[in-house]
């Protein structure tokens, strides 16, 4: 090759290079754990049923810096559709192509290089520095993060800050960190009435009848206002099926799947309470399974927040905003452990699309940011 | 056999023992055919597509008496869960068993029947009998009672009384005859949005919620208020489908399917009219299809329905109800031409299902009814 590479491109064409699909981790983690135990980490090895993560830590000593990340993508879909072989890494006019280059690949290659130099610098830091590293964030996590926090919690061993490299940033490195998430909040829920035939409408209780007007209130609520840092709580019905498919019969049941994106200023139950009520209020026989996917976060403020948003002015001259919009992410695995936690990682356009691609100047951007806020957090000033 | 049977069930069994699921004929008309030729009725077979029916007609003048009815049956479903095979015409406990003994070949075996004896005793009798028979009422009704009614239109050849063979008794052979029907008038109506991701709402328009208060002010929307002899309209939602079957998805649109069953108080336009104007209240992006399977008919009063009741008492016993409940008929077709029209058969308890049945008295009591009949509007008193 006669281009030449910087390190974390190298790393992050490495890393994209090896078909990591969910839960498949292909390598990469070994490739990571290598160069961490050259650099004095202790490795602890997590594979739970079929998902292999792992814990790295430097240090004894607190306050605790963590980097959480994930190895694997998600599929590339019709891999003809890409311009490039998705699992190639090609370089196209400054832009690195592939599954994973966004989300997360590139972030890692940016933490890795930033580390290396760190500690070359800061071989004595303050406290310690960790990786949390899963190959199951893009799949149903179970096995992953929550399952690493958990065996760290029962050793009371406990992360002070953590980055999550989940690429928030909008139109350029940096625009936006995520200093929380939403909650999510699923549900399956069935309304039950009578079957019959339209011609005796006297014999039949019709369950889309009777729900309609219990999803118009529903849909018209407002569940909170928000707050400075969230939007205010959606609900959405995703899906609604009733019928036999036959236009004379009036169909025994109707199955609706909604979900909510609640802020913090209602919780879970709150919200299962106040469904349960406008149910009963229009008088519904109605069963219901419910799914908390994850509660909300937010580190409103401190050390990290602080140290990311200064970083960030002082590498690319921006003031960065806060986000709490998007899915969700691992954070919320986190987060409950008393953890502050952002997410602060390249831009994310393409991520989950085909195409997928980064800029190559990004990512070396994006590893001065995070060795600058490792200087803010681990060295005495 | 050493049982006696009536000519009667003799008939019926034979039309039964011929396996004439819709759209086949089987032969059930050629052998009514011979029967009728043989009676001095004029035969004009008319084949539509892959539907038989046939119109015949004894004598030129007015007014003209007409049969209507269908040699077709629906299929028998699960041989297995019949008591005695559906076409092999079985008698049990007075019972003659199979597929289309109620709807309609015991019907039709009763009046072919009736009109050799009447015949007989009446060879010249006033104005002119005739038989509308097709093997298409229990299927797309395209080729079948509506085709020969175009057919008879064309050339202006009238009908002043129709008796429509279906089982309308309920309890008692002549207990209730139908003088008219509800239209039918379904929809396919979609309601569209903007598809997107639960995690975005302000970038979504849910096509759900939407339509949920529309479907609710659709569902308690008094029609009308029906008349001495319709109940009210009834409008019924059939089936509503929306969704990619994924939680976290809000679908571009919804698909409802509903159905009107509509008294002589409204029409088909006035519904579409009421319709639309709920949807559009609510600011929908919506489109229709209207599929109008029938309007509204009634026989509210005549000499057909004089003629019956008094038949009816004369033979039984019985005051008869006149109704104009349950699905659709044929009769929707031949009433439009001005025909008075009116459905007297047999008892309706076990059409379209396994073990489908009727009492051979009431097959036998029918035949004088349709007799009687006969008598009091073709013989001068």
């Amino acid at each position: 090759m006669s281009q030449h590479l910087s390190p974390t491109i190298e790393l992050a064409k490495d890393l994209i290079s090896r078909r990591s699909v969910t839960p498949e981790d292909a390598g990469c983690q070994d490739l990571m754990i290598e160069r961490l135990e050259a650099m004095g980490f202790k490795i602890e090895r997590l594979q739970f049923e079929d998902v292999k993560n792992f814990w790295a830590r430097r240090g004894d000593s607190g306050p605790v810096f963590c980097f959480a990340g994930h190895t694997d993508v998600v599929p590339p879909g019709p891999e003809e559709r890409w311009e490039f072989p998705p699992f190639e890494a090609t370089i196209d006019q400054g832009m690195l192509c592939g599954r994973g280059a966004a989300d997360m690949k590139g972030g890692l290659a940016a933490f890795m290089t930033a580390l290396e130099r760190f500690i070359a610098n800061h071989p004595d830091h303050d406290g310690s520095i960790a990786l949390l590293i899963t190959s199951d964030e893009e799949g149903p996590w179970v096995n992953g993060t929550t399952r690493v926090v958990d065996h760290l919690e029962a050793r009371d061993e406990k992360i002070t800050w953590c980055i999550v490299g989940e690429p928030s940033s909008t139109k350029h490195v940096g625009d936006a960190i995520k200093n929380g998430r939403r909650g999510s909040l699923g549900a399956t829920l069935t309304v039950r009435g009578i079957q019959g035939h339209v011609a005796y409408p006297h014999l039949v209780k019709n369950p889309i009848h009777m729900a309609a007007p219990a999803l118009a209130e529903l849909a018209a609520e407002v569940w909170d206002e928000g707050n400075d840092f969230f939007p205010p709580t959606s609900f959405q019905i995703s899906n609604i099926n009733g019928g036999t498919g036959v236009t004379n019969i009036v169909p025994g049941h109707v199955d609706i799947m909604f979900n909510f994106r609640f802020s913090t200023e209602v919780t879970a139950d709150e919200l299962k309470t106040r469904v349960r009520d406008i149910l009963n209020k229009h008088n519904l026989d109605w069963d219901i399974d419910w799914t908390l996917s994850g509660n909300p976060f937010l580190t409103a403020e401190g050390d990290l927040v602080d140290a990311c948003q200064q970083a960030i002015k002082a590498i690319t001259g921006q003031d960065t905003e806060l986000s709490t919009s998007g899915g969700t992410s691992d954070g919320r695995f986190i987060a409950p452990t008393g953890a502050q936690v952002v997410e602060l990682g390249p831009i994310n356009a393409t991520i989950h699309k085909v195409n997928e691609r980064v800029s190559c100047q990004d990512l070396d951007t994006l590893s001065d940011l995070y060795e600058n806020v490792m200087a803010r957090l681990l060295v005495k000033g």
